[in-house]
Order: C-alpha cells, then sequence, then structure tokens
C-alpha cells in the first residue's frame, strides 16, 4: 500500500491525533509532516487539499481533516 | 487489537470517509455504525464523546471527529 501523509503542527491536540493514527494504520504506512518545523513542505500539504491539521491524505488523494475532540486538560497542557 | 467504532449518517462524504477509513485501518478492525439507521446506538456515541459524524472512536477511546474535505460534486451528490 502506498503510504499516507499525516500533516500536523505540533499542538498537544495533534500529536494525540497522531498517535491514534500510527497505531491504527501502522507506522510503515503513514509519513508524518510537522508543518511548523519543515515550512517547505507547506506547498505540498495546500496543494493536496489540506485546509486545516491534523489532515490524513490518504494514497488515493482524499484528505481527512480530523478534529480530535480535546479533553479540557488537552486545551490547558 | 480491540475493534474501532466509525460512526456516520449516511451522507455521502460520510460514505467516502468510511471507505478511506476501512482501506486505511483494514475491515476487520473497525466496526461501522449508520447512526441514522441504527438510532439507538445515539446514546453510545454521545457516551463516547462523539459530536459530530463521521468520527472514529479509537479501541483507547479517543474520538477523532473527521472533516472530509468535501469536494463540490460531492456537495451537490
Amino acid at each position: 500500500m502506498e503510504k499516507s501523509i499525516f500533516y500536523h503542527a505540533g499542538c498537544p491536540v495533534c500529536v494525540s491525533a497522531e498517535q491514534d493514527i500510527v497505531r491504527l494504520i501502522g507506522e510503515s504506512n503513514v509519513e508524518v509532516v510537522h508543518l511548523g518545523e519543515d515550512k517547505n513542505r507547506i506547498n505540498d500539504a495546500e496543494n493536496s487539499g489540506v485546509k486545516s491539521v491534523p489532515a490524513l491524505v490518504t494514497p488515493n488523494g482524499n484528505v481527512l481533516h480530523i478534529n480530535f475532540g480535546a479533553s479540557l486538560s488537552d486545551v490547558k497542557g
């Protein structure tokens, strides 16, 4: 299977979603891109249709925008 | 691995997200619940923290709210 790409920006909520996605899909099936650290990937993300992070771009090119249901402790953290 | 639960309501955007999720996670690892047809599961979904559909509840109890980046043709369809 071609890899999915998980775009995030390092926020606690993103990291939590990332851990879930990696666990579900399998680490070898997803490339994780931190757009805050890797700013030259922002164009790629935009061209793929990513509107917000965290987002998962699937191997067939669909974009799943993920809003993790943050707990208050996440928001405060 | 315990199963994830994917809640949706049968809209075209949900179905598209469902196909992506099932493909990524593997059909045997996810239970798909159509809340429009299976209204007595709405309580379960709410109790799990689901605020909108489509949403994926992971085996460790986190809720990933998924907003599929709908194309205009999806919205019109």
